[in-house]
């Protein structure tokens, strides 16, 4: 049995569902890239009893224990006074440490609350990560010839303390040699059996070996996305199988592969148009700004992105984007709309989302219907689809569905 | 020590950080909600082994453990079988589940692959808990005098089916008759520490008794909450103790609290426009329809919701919403961007949003500056703030800053 990892996650609020656990999935990425064994993570509240338990049922399990949270200078903090008894040593307040604290507080204008000092306390014998953007520095404990690491709750705080010390003591530790990498292909077009069908040829020459593996997994307005993951001994040889699968891969799925890793649609799309030399504007309806939305997130958007109109009342539709009196969830209204909204807008590409999110129907026509409008140079038209799950669902899976229908287009044939 | 339950998340995907295990934290917030003691979480990969001692271990700990994850048709999928293992029995197949899972498919006009036959397998000696969305069925899994419970992972078939058998089951097992309830206050205009600092007398009065106790969370976009937990020994006197607290905070707090439990910002802006029969439109510039897709969020919004402009491009602020020539980071297009798009939608009220959401400045102005645009019957006006944070962090926060503005103008003083 290889060296192995464990995240302890330490909190009643983490326990109890009042925030998400997104910690324990971010150290479980950076544990796994860097080929580091980890079989299990836990969650416990802040009981010293507990906290001491979880410590040594981990540390029975595992080599080295990451501990994150309950760092902080109020009495629910208690992580320190935890790993001190699992070390069988007491806590020392190193004075150096408090003079940081308190230079902190001083460099913002602030005087130290004298509750602070408890970050200043440290198991005998354990070494600290100097704290850079939080009061709480971190911790590395050794237990026997086992380790136990502690860093703070808050995710900006521990992802730069795990990046600056943790993980490379880890590896060292460790002895890591080899090397995991993966890549995520994110697809459009398919269902995810569907897509395990096509690749059932590639899965099943994977399965021998072990190695590259495949994954699938539906990330709603994100796409389904396809992980392929590689090890070798080295980052050339895990990279170099890495790219034979990803090619052997793209070349059975095509086109419905739209890009990879942490591309989004609507940065592949706003590449398209940026390489035309051409701008959009987009008329929504049911989506209700949730496409205009995602498209300024795309860093330099503005390159050709020109707004849009959100025609929620259909009087907008009709007055301002000038689609004819008629029904609005129809293949006649999501063309007007998305030509309507081009020449209101002075773009060159025009797109268009009506249809019925949902709970209950209109026109007569049920939730999950709608009609997708694009209006590129003198290509007028719509698509109609019919739309899985609730209204939230409804709504992400037509914003995906409508720059995906751009996105073909724009690419040709 | 009283009866305890543990939650075990199994698979892979959720170790690696591939996907964020929400699962566990409602499963927290159900058990919390109704009394029932749980104490540790854990995740474990798909590897029979580990998960057979996770679950080992949970059941040294605990009385119960409720496994989520694991049930589905692929050879990843063996909860199980490691369930059968602790228990000490074979698997045996249910012909009449298979009959239920067949059915399934055809009535979606489909065959079912014979892998799915595999999730109607069930632990000699444990109970089905009928499947009623997805194909696999949960398990009640008895282990001496404890319990392992089975559920699926994907979240609407777990939520169902804990509502729908677990909860009762284990609330039965547990004894439980105390009650916890809990509220969430939600405000804005205040940080964290400002909100910790003007409740220190209600936090110090509490602090004796242990009941209620008081939290605070920062929920980005959805504010920031102050969550009052109260317990009793009946559901009436935890609700006693937690109406009198809420009032408590209330009378503290006054108009910074915007809502309670979830009631969004957007929703509460949509009662006010409801209750005086008037309609609203949006300009957006740095929010770029974000503001938009969250009003849409709102059940019934057609009914206040005229629709916006997303005027990303300046030539849209000035030629659509017709904002006058010069820099539209400025109160005077703020104003203009308001005071346009409810003329253009025919709406009663207005607002904007123009900034700068960054990295890089704008006209000069650093990101985070923000112009927040009202226009309400005759005034007109708008406000200036700065806003910490990245790109989607500053557009999140002037939504919420943008909709509290109009709140506070309809509450009146």
């Amino acid at each position: 049995m290889g060296y192995r990892a464990e995240v302890l996650a330490i909190g009643t609020e983490l326990l109890l569902g009042q925030i998400l656990d997104t910690n324990s999935a971010w150290m479980g990425q950076q544990l796994a890239l860097r080929g580091i064994e980890h079989v299990y993570q836990g969650k416990v509240g802040d009981n010293h009893e507990r906290i001491v338990r979880a410590l040594r049922d981990a540390l029975d399990r595992a080599d080295a224990v990451i501990c994150c949270g309950g760092l902080g200078p109020t009495q629910d903090d208690i992580t320190r006074a935890a790993i001190a008894e699992v070390m069988g040593v007491p806590l020392v307040r190193h004075p150096e440490l408090a003079d940081v604290i308190r230079g902190m507080f001083e460099a913002r204008g602030r005087t130290m609350p004298e509750s602070n000092l408890l970050q200043a306390d440290v198991p005998e014998g354990a070494s600290v990560i100097e704290q850079r953007i939080g009061t709480a520095p971190g911790l590395i404990c050794p237990v026997g010839d086992k380790v136990v690491y502690a860093v703070p709750g808050v995710p900006y705080e521990m992802q730069e303390m795990l990046e600056r010390a943790v993980l490379a003591d880890l590896s060292l530790r460790a002895g890591v040699t080899g090397v995991i990498l993966s890549r995520v292909l994110r697809t459009w077009g398919e269902s995810e059996s569907g897509l395990a069908e096509r690749l059932q040829g590639r899965i099943d020459a994977l399965d021998a070996s072990g190695n590259p593996t495949i994954a699938f997994l539906a990330s709603g307005i994100e796409g389904i996305k396809v992980r392929i993951t590689a090890k070798g001994d080295t980052a050339t040889e895990a990279q170099e199988l890495l790219d034979a699968e990803a090619a052997a891969v793209r070349a059975v799925l095509g086109r419905i592969v739209f890009s990879s890793d942490d591309e989004t649609m609507e940065a592949v799309v706003g590449g398209l148009l940026l390489a035309r030399g051409q701008t959009l504007a987009v008329a929504e309806s049911l989506t209700g700004g949730m496409v205009a939305s995602r498209l300024v997130a795309v860093p330099g958007a503005s390159e050709w992105f020109r707004g849009g109109v959100v025609s929620y009342a259909s009087e907008v539709k009709h007055e301002v984007l000038g689609v004819p009196e008629g029904p609005v969830v129809s293949e006649a209204a999501a063309i007007a709309m998305a030509d309507g909204v081009r020449r209101l807008l002075g773009a060159d590409v025009g797109l268009a989302t009506t249809g019925v999110a949902g709970p209950t129907e209109m026109e007569g026509q049920p939730p999950g219907t709608v009609w997708l409008g694009l209006a590129v140079g003198e290509e007028r038209s719509a698509v109609h689809v019919r739309l899985p799950g609730d209204r939230d669902r409804v709504r992400q899976m037509a914003c995906i569905s409508l720059l995906d229908r751009l996105r073909l287009t724009l690419q040709g044939p």
